[in-house]
């Protein structure tokens, strides 16, 4: 066992941090060695750049950078950046941008921008004390704190309320600072983060100067919250309901309106069914966050939380029909930035953010809520009529075939012959084998 | 408006597509194209292959590839490959491993493996009726299902159970084929939507030709959940309170331990705590499994629909101390694959599931498990030491500094200049222009 653990792994060199690993985890270490490299981008300033976004790295993780063009969002047309991995996204994305480019497009407004961060403290004296002199403490955490603020205000930003919560019922002599902000164009992490610390070394001398100095109160904790309820964006489209006629694959309109808001009725009932019709929304929302330079973590936890606020886990979107009406929207909350972390420093994200025409955060939440609502009406729009199988298996096996190098004559065969079989990596491999020993004869034209 | 829109984009050469997007939405098209060419893979046939995961793919979004050595779980040692473009999270993961790697290392156990899925539909009849002969139905949904089973019961999965459940008191007329799954080595969407397309067609049949072929079923869809309860992994570390001694800053570990597990406390009655708190164990979790190519909107989904399975959203992870042994534990479902999707299409994915030994799909569970628990370890000891903002904000100022293309010796100097000064793109910009400009001497040794 001894010889694979490792002392002062990250003070080696990249090529020697690859090699530790491919010597010691690989059965061909050179072929993997020359395998990362090749992973590596040729400008050396520009791999310098990316290796120090992280630590101990070895190379390039590929995920696919792909747009979906025709997103008419409040007027105004888009060409939305998208990275991800898994097939059929980017085309749903697409397909449904162009399905309402010509039905209005989508809407979007936000509803608010407050973003929110906690101390919580331990504190053995009468909260009440210290409830009867907030005003002053108030006074004297936002001076405190006036250094880090002063570049936040002047953009219009900067510390929104202070609330002082007790929260001594749930867990003995706990209490909390909650406290919002606003931090304009900036996810503002680092900005909330480093109020808070401050909030959490004020706070307790101001106790210990004013209050009790003999009941210290102890700093659990400070840090920003990713539930943001109140950094909400609102997406939405509608139209009559016969002019959905195009996506119906055959249905009649009313009644393809009528099974689509039943199966996100079902999303809003059932969590089994909402966690995965989220997970579709989260899809096309994750994609254009990734290719901003954003955290999508923090967007899906926000998010998920946000599902489940009224003690049970639902569907972010919602459908109505209403005098002929369709209508579908989502309510998320979105907590991003357009400058600050990696939005400027990504080299591929600084590129996405000039393809959306330089957002602020305000229009980009607006654009990446529009995102996931596409997503999801493409999703649920197969679910009803399709189903979604055929769709994905088909990518499936165009992967499979173009990691086995098949020629454009072999493909077509193949897909031919998988139509009505099941589609896996063995029998796509095996039949392709028999193709090319001469087992089988082309049957493709 | 009209000009920024286009119909046959997907049909345009991968050129054809970037140039279409460089020449309409940027002010220097020709430098566009090059850059996103220079994120190709100098092997065409590699980037075809990673081209066809999406659509519409014009480059390559590149995210770090990085390590985490000397995890010890189970008493095998693994370095853990994370892809992550959020700074500190591997050197956390690398800490905590090293850490507990002296203290019995990790453990961690699959506790069930079950997926599920379901077919919604529609059904004016008596649901009775259905019961009554819901033994026949079972028989006639796995029989006409068996062709697609076939292969994966020869790997030893298959379908379990069939249940019908009575949904019409949330949905008039709305029922349930709720059905789990064993998957073996695959995540199994595709395996598990394609079973749940087949089981819609034949309930329908069997409705119209056993039971009553005037009140025709609906399926509203068939299609897998993310959220699988009961496909569960627990991990956990223990040691005696004492040995904490190395990672608490100076704090008695006695105390430490007690701040920790308050901490932890705290996100079990807050969500909005446990959203940032579980935020962070994604932060592990996704990083790995972005990196064995499995699909970490679903791992999301899934994760947090858990942490709020109660009523409430809480903390996926848990602490105890008890007879002066301190336990943290993770009870978490991850519905994961090593074989099938981009697990061994995508080639850096291959690699990271050799770099853990080849694993199966429930020991890559149990790493994946240790990893996301690994990094709240992590996180929660910073967040009640030291704080997290003196270490990001180094790091942030690093990336910055990179960016900008700064010398070892003005490194020196810009760090030692913002020890105890905000960070900002902006301000460290201004400050190395002034040392550049010779407006400032150099104050580094």
């Amino acid at each position: 066992m001894q010889e694979k653990t490792v002392t002062g792994f990250s003070k080696l060199s990249k090529l020697g941090k690859i090699r530790w690993v491919a010597e010691n985890f690989f059965s061909s270490p050179r072929q993997v060695v020359e395998e990362l490299k090749s992973f590596w981008h040729e400008d050396e300033d520009q791999q310098r750049v990316l290796d120090a976004f992280s630590e101990n790295t070895l190379s390039n993780f590929y995920l696919p950078y792909g747009v979906a063009p025709n997103f008419v969002i409040n007027g105004r047309v888009y060409t939305v950046p998208m990275v991800i991995e898994e097939s059929s996204v980017v085309a749903a994305a697409s397909s449904a941008a162009k399905f309402w480019m010509s039905r209005g497009g989508f809407h979007a407004q936000v509803l608010s921008t407050k973003k929110l961060g906690q101390v919580h403290f331990s504190w053995e004296g009468d909260i009440q004390l210290l409830r009867d002199r907030f005003k002053e403490l108030e006074q004297r955490l936002r001076r405190d704190a006036a250094p880090i603020t002063a570049n936040m205000e002047k953009r219009g930003g900067g510390i929104l309320d202070i609330e002082l919560l007790d929260m001594s019922l749930l867990e003995p002599n706990y209490h909390q600072l909650k406290v919002s902000f606003e931090t304009c164009d900036s996810m503002g992490a680092n900005f909330i983060n480093s109020v808070l610390e401050e909030f959490g070394n004020s706070l307790q001398l101001f106790v210990e100067e004013h209050i009790d100095e003999d009941k210290p109160l102890e700093i659990i904790m400070a840090i920003l919250s990713n539930f943001t309820p109140e950094c909400l964006v609102r997406a939405w489209v509608e139209c009559p309901v016969e002019e959905l006629g195009n996506v119906c694959e055959g249905m009649e309109p009313a009644i393809f309106a009528e099974k689509f808001a039943k199966a996100v009725r079902i999303a809003r009932i059932d969590p089994y069914r909402a966690t995965t019709h989220n997970k579709g929304i989260f899809n096309g929302i994750d994609a254009v966050v990734l290719a901003t330079g954003n955290d999508f973590r923090a967007i899906e936890a926000g998010g998920h939380t946000y599902a489940a606020r009224d003690g049970q886990y639902r569907s972010l979107s919602s459908c109505e029909i209403k005098n002929d009406i369709f209508k579908f929207w989502i309510d998320i909350p979105l907590a991003l930035g357009t400058v600050g972390g990696l939005t400027k420093l990504h080299p591929i994200a600084r590129r996405s953010l000039e393809l959306l025409g330089s957002p602020s955060a305000t229009e980009l939440m607006e654009v990446i809520a529009v995102t996931g609502l596409a997503q999801n009406f493409a999703a649920v729009r197969s679910l009803v009529t399709t189903g979604i199988q055929k769709g994905h298996m088909k990518m499936h096996l165009k992967n499979i075939l173009n990691h086995l190098g098949a020629t454009v004559g072999e493909m077509e065969d193949v897909i031919e012959h998988f139509e009505d079989r099941v589609v896996s990596f063995k029998a796509v491999r095996e039949y392709l084998d028999l193709l090319r020993s001469g087992g089988l004869t082309y049957t493709a034209k």
